[in-house]
Formats: structure tokens, C-alpha cells, sequence
């Protein structure tokens, strides 16, 4: 397998160069090994995509608030304000509302996509060595931003109620130093589409308040809910919480326009970290999506949940149309993804080779988790991207080589 | 004054919070207090900026542009390439070639702004307690990127050829390990204007083959030279240097659109790098520029070069016609700086206060070495933002208030 040369290659080349101890994890990407194998095959059916629907995208609202933008940008053509541009942060600000989230819009700060907001704040708490607890299974690219500073991971399972908290607080009785701030997507998690309980949730920052961690927040698909709204944010619940917020899944992720909240005193210090990191963003495209979502976004997001909706239920009836016994899998009332799992031993990361051949692919679970902490049975599908038949039609091609994977 | 207050705030907060050691120099941005100072005074003439002049920002190419790029946006809206749209790094590749650097676009990363690029090799290369070489005086924001990474910093001072390169050769006989690498600016540096001789070129080149160092060069300004071609670039001779190359100074900052070009070894790292950091750059305003650039930057360049050339015969015309006695200063070919230093014993950061008040405002020389070693007799301005009649008044009044101040 490739990873095994590029960790070689990576090795001989960080002794030569003299290289940072933490640049052992600029390993290759999972992304390309995804690719890769799709590209293998002709018409592979790729569920393992974690973006909104390209055929939703708002592109002329979008051409038109570049417009608007650009007519107006003499001035932000210049070095700008380094926590972004004003009136997207009050609109940030205004939109959480709706999440009874209450924010002060100098709170807030526009980032590379959320992606950017787990860096920052991995910056501002990690030293070599300090732990993190993240849930099991999590988002690559969190592992991947905190990989560069060196941690050391505590994994709690998720389970149907969302991240298990008591397993938690039993595990913090074992350690000896309390962990620096606990990852979790709450809501419509990735990679599993569970959502935490608000007994869960009031017990996290119960957790977090008696035995001083912080809690780092990741909301990407808050919005993105099916029926009714999700239970409160941690953030709506408990300022203290840093939050991440993204246009990524409700408008589109090639913009890269996020944002974080951040408690008052740790702000002063994330804005001199993002001046050293990349003195601001894109000041044009701040206030492209800024015109772009005023107005329009609430009505945007509203269409978008019912085309999801569709696939979600496209997938689930899928699911229980084609899949052999044994299998089960997560019923999210949001975001964009399904946790599949199959009976014990049985590897998804191997499964992938052999559904790719059939003319499906999906990401394995083994990439969701800490390095040595991995569960290889269960695998990630995505519904965000596909259209209802090709859904259909490729969890039939699934469950077939799920079929001949437990028949081995 | 309200440093002295943030460091104390920021040590609680650290305690308190329990962040990672590095946030200590998360500290309050010395932009701040040169704004907050500009501020207190009505028509201060600020020679403060290293932007290029707004009164030539191409934004008429640039609103075309950015319709051409926002018309075939619709598979830029997705996630994409890390490195970076194609096009643009053959551009950037093609242009380049004007400096005599032959590179392929493969081994090219687009960064937010070339500060993106110094953040970047910092986190590749460094663990804490490393030595950095670093110019004295130098780019602040590198030094703040810098900072983030813990670093010691060995500091060789800048003559008129540039980096004093044999003082660096016997700084290195007297250090138990090599620095991992050295950070320069030897085209019409920052904050000096002075550009490294050939000699020290190749010297600083030989010195780094010998002694197992990197060399890092910050090149924004290469481009903007007034008579003729600057020496070559480090790069140019040696495709080992990692090159940082930008539009800020050529097209303008607020759109974050740099480069780095990096030896074929490392650019698999540095893509896993940066896709751990934010993914990928906004990839409209890469596609943006792209369009801009075509076919139209060179001769925007050569408008730009004769605008600056102006100003900065301007600003030598009044720091001949004005300054007292024992004031000298740099006689930079290009770029957007001027380094004047007064008498020994006469420290600038204290001017600073003194010069606002009589309506003109600089950079203090001591914010541009690494805390501890600053040489405080200098100060830097910046020609390229300011109309030759301002510039005129703004030294008339700066040699009033150093007269009065060497007179105290």
C-alpha cells in the first residue's frame, strides 16, 4: 500500500531536511486514496462526498453579490480589518439567533472555513503532549488540524444519544491531567448523522465547568435539519463554549468563508494568532457572501433541507430495501451522512477495494479515528450530493458487495 | 503604556485557561497601537503602510476579472485542489521566469498572502528552542509568525550589501547547532530597501550547502525595481531555497493571494500541511486573478514602477532638503521603504509620540528585530502610499520633530 512508502519517504526526508518532529503527519491524504480508487473504476457511484449539492449551489445570487462586492471594493483592496469584514460578522451574528445563540458580532471572527477555527484554536491551547478528547468516530480534517500540534487523543464513543458522556467522565477519573478542550460535533455529527442529547449536552458542560476543560464546538450542519429544529447548540447554552460556524454546507465550501465565537477574553489573543497566521481573508469574497446571504440565505437553506430530506430518505429506504442481516445503520435527522455498520470483523477499509469494483465507494470508518484507536467495521455514506436513483442504485451495488464480503 | 497591561492580562488568561505556551506571544498587535496613535492627532501623514498605492489598484481589470472567474464558477463552488488553481500557478511559473526562476507549477502552493507561506515553512521546519536567522531589522509579520512556532532567534545585522554574510558565517562557527533555517528578504528589503550584493548572494547560498541550513527568501518586492533588474534572486540560483513570491505589492493585499514555491521533496508535506490548516485557499479569487493577471500585470507593474520611482525620489529630494545634521538613510532601487537612522542615543519609538503630534506618524526600527536585540536609533518609512506633495510635508515635518528631539 502506498501509505507504507510515503511514511518511508517521509522519514529518510525529515532527517535530511532537519524538519519539525510534527511534520511526521504530513502524511499522505486519505482524500487522494479516495480518489484514486474512484478513478480506478468506471461509473463508481461516490458516496463519500461532505459537500452541499452541486445542482443547489446559488450561483447567481452568488454572481450577483460578487458584483454588488467588487463595485464597491476600491477600499477593501487595501490590508482590512483582521477579524473580517463588519457587516458578515453582524449578519453571523444576527443568523445564530435562530440557534439561540447570542453573540456580540466583535466575538466573532471569519475564517478559512471552519477548518481554519479548529487550527486557531489548537494553536492557541496545545502543547506537545496535551490531550484532546475527541469523539469516536470524529472528522478527519479535525485530527488532521490537530495532528500539527502534537496531542495526544481521548476517544469517547458515540452512541445514539450522541457522544457518551458518562464514558467520559469515567475516563477523566483515570487521568491524571484533565484534557485541554473536548471536540464535538453535536449536532448531526460527522461522520455518523447522531445528534447529542440535551441531557448529554447539560452534562458535558456540567463536565467542562467541574473539571476545567474547554469545549470546542463544531456546527457545521446545525441548519441542515429535516423536521424540527435540533436541541440548543453548546454554545446557545454556555458562552464559554468556543463555537465554529461554516457557509460551507449552507452556501458553498469552494468560497472557504467560516467563523468562530469565542469568549471574550481569548478573543484580543486569536486575532493577533490569525495577524501571524495570515494577516486576514479574502476581504472581496467576506463581503461577496455577505451580500449573497442577506436576505436570501434563510430561504436558501429552506430549499436546500427539503432536497436533503429526500435523499436521506432515499438512502435510509435503500438501506432497508438491499442490506444483507446484520448490518445496521444511524437514522440522522439531519446534516448529510449515515453510519453503516457491519457485523464484527468485518473491515470496511478491506470492503472498499471490492465495492469499488462493483461501482460504489464510500469512506471506511478506520480514517474517522484516532490513529491505533480505529473500528474498522463501520463505513460513512453521504447523501448530500447524489440524486435519489443513483442513491438507490448505489446502495444496491453496496449491499451486493457487502453481500459477498460476509459470504467470504 | 498598554503593553505592559495586555502582558499581564494574557498571562492571567494563559494560567487561567490553561493554553499552550506559544499564546504568550499572542500579544497586542503593534498595528494597533500605530493606528491608535495616528488617531489622537487630526492630519497626521502616516508613512507607516507597506501597501501598494489605492490610487492605481487595477480594480476596473479586477471587477472584469472577477465576472469572468464568477461566470464559470459553478465547479469552483466545490471543494478543490489544495495547491491551488492550475492556471494560476502557471502563470505564477511563467512569470517568474522574468526573474530568471525556473519552477514547476507542480512544486508551487498558492497561500493567503505570502504571510500564509512564512506560517507554513515555520510549521514544517521548527520545534520549540529552534534557531531561526532572521535579518536585523525584519519583516515584523514574519517575526510574528515565527513566534507561534517558539523559536530562538539569531539575528545578523543588514550594511548596505544586505545580509552581513560573513558576520553570519562566524556567528554559525560560535553556535552548537545550525539553524534550521535563515529568513531573508534580499530584494529591496523590508524595512531597509537595501538588496543583498551577488557576492553575499552566492556567499549566503555556499553557507547553507556547508553548514546543512535551509533558506527561506521573501521576495514581494523583486518586481518593483526602478532602473534596472535587481541582483537574482536566491532562487533563481539555487532551486533548493523555498521561495515566497506574492500579488500584494503587484496587484493588492486585501484579496490574500501569495505563493510558495518549495524543492520537490517537500511539496507533498507542505500540501498536507496546508490541507490540515484550512483545506484550500477561496478558489474564486485565485481564478480572479488568474484572469486579472493575463496578459495584463506586466504592464501594470511598469505603470506602478514609475509611480513609486516618483515617490521615492520624493522622499529622498525632502530627507536631503530637510533632515538635520547626522540623520542618514538608505538609497533603496526599488520596493516601498526608506531606513533612516539618527544619532546614536536617540531612540525612534520615542520620537514616535513626539512626530504624531506634529502631525506625521513612521514604524519605529525596534519593532523590526526580534525582542531584545532591537536597535532603536532607526525608523521606517514608507513611500509608496502617498502623493509627492505629502511626502514633501510629511519629511518637512518629521525633521522638524527629530530637530526638536535631538535638541531636548
Amino acid at each position: 500500500m502506498s501509505a507504507g512508502d510515503a511514511s518511508e519517504r517521509t522519514a529518510r526526508t525529515i532527517t535530511e531536511r532537519r524538519l519539525a518532529k510534527r511534520s511526521a503527519v504530513f502524511g499522505p491524504s486519505v482524500w487522494n486514496e479516495a480518489y484514486e480508487l474512484v478513478a480506478r473504476y468506471e461509473d463508481v457511484i461516490y458516496f463519500g462526498n461532505g459537500a452541499p449539492a452541486r445542482e443547489i449551489h446559488p450561483i447567481e445570487r452568488l454572481q450577483a453579490a460578487a458584483v454588488t462586492a467588487w463595485a464597491t471594493a476600491l477600499d477593501a483592496l487595501d490590508y482590512g480589518e483582521v477579524a473580517g469584514y463588519g457587516p458578515l460578522r453582524e449578519l453571523i451574528a444576527s443568523r445564530m439567533v435562530a440557534q439561540r445563540i447570542t453573540a456580540d458580532p466583535e466575538h466573532i471572527i471569519v475564517t478559512s472555513g471552519s477548518q481554519q477555527g479548529i487550527d486557531y484554536v489548537a494553536r492557541l491551547m496545545l502543547d506537545p503532549g496535551d490531550v484532546v478528547v475527541v469523539e469516536g468516530p470524529t472528522y478527519i480534517g479535525a485530527m488532521q488540524a490537530f495532528d500539527a500540534y502534537e496531542p495526544s487523543y481521548a476517544t469517547v464513543q458515540v452512541d445514539d444519544e450522541g457522544m457518551d458522556v458518562p464514558a467520559l467522565a469515567a475516563m477523566l477519573d483515570r487521568m491524571e491531567t484533565m484534557p485541554k478542550f473536548v471536540y464535538t460535533i453535536p449536532t448531526f455529527q460527522n461522520p455518523t448523522g447522531i445528534t447529542m442529547t440535551l441531557a448529554r449536552r447539560e452534562a458535558l458542560l456540567a463536565l467542562s465547568k467541574e473539571r476545567g476543560f474547554l469545549i470546542l464546538e463544531d456546527d457545521p450542519y446545525g441548519e441542515i435539519y429535516f423536521d424540527q429544529k435540533p436541541e440548543l447548540a453548546l454554545r446557545a447554552i454556555d458562552p464559554d463554549v468556543i463555537y465554529l460556524g461554516t457557509f460551507s454546507k449552507t452556501i458553498a465550501p469552494g468560497i472557504r468563508v467560516g467563523w468562530l465565537v469565542a469568549p471574550p477574553d481569548l478573543i484580543d489573543m486569536l486575532l493577533m494568532l490569525k495577524e501571524a497566521a495570515d494577516i486576514h481573508g479574502d476581504r472581496l469574497i467576506m463581503r461577496t457572501v455577505y451580500h449573497a446571504a442577506e436576505g436570501f440565505l434563510d430561504g436558501h437553506v429552506l430549499k436546500a433541507r427539503s432536497v436533503y430530506k429526500a435523499r436521506r430518505d432515499a438512502l435510509i429506504a435503500g438501506l432497508e430495501e438491499f442490506m444483507p442481516p446484520g448490518v445496521t445503520w444511524s437514522h440522522p435527522d439531519g446534516g448529510f451522512f449515515i453510519w453503516v455498520t457491519l457485523p464484527h470483523g468485518f473491515p470496511t477499509d478491506e470492503l472498499l477495494q471490492l465495492a469499488a469494483a462493483r461501482g460504489v465507494a464510500f469512506l471506511p470508518g478506520a480514517w474517522f479515528y484516532p490513529r491505533g484507536e480505529a473500528v474498522r467495521t463501520s463505513l460513512r455514506l453521504n447523501f448530500s450530493t447524489l440524486p435519489e436513483e443513483r442513491i438507490r442504485e448505489g446502495v444496491r451495488r453496496l449491499a451486493g458487495a457487502i453481500g459477498e464480503f460476509l459470504a467470504r
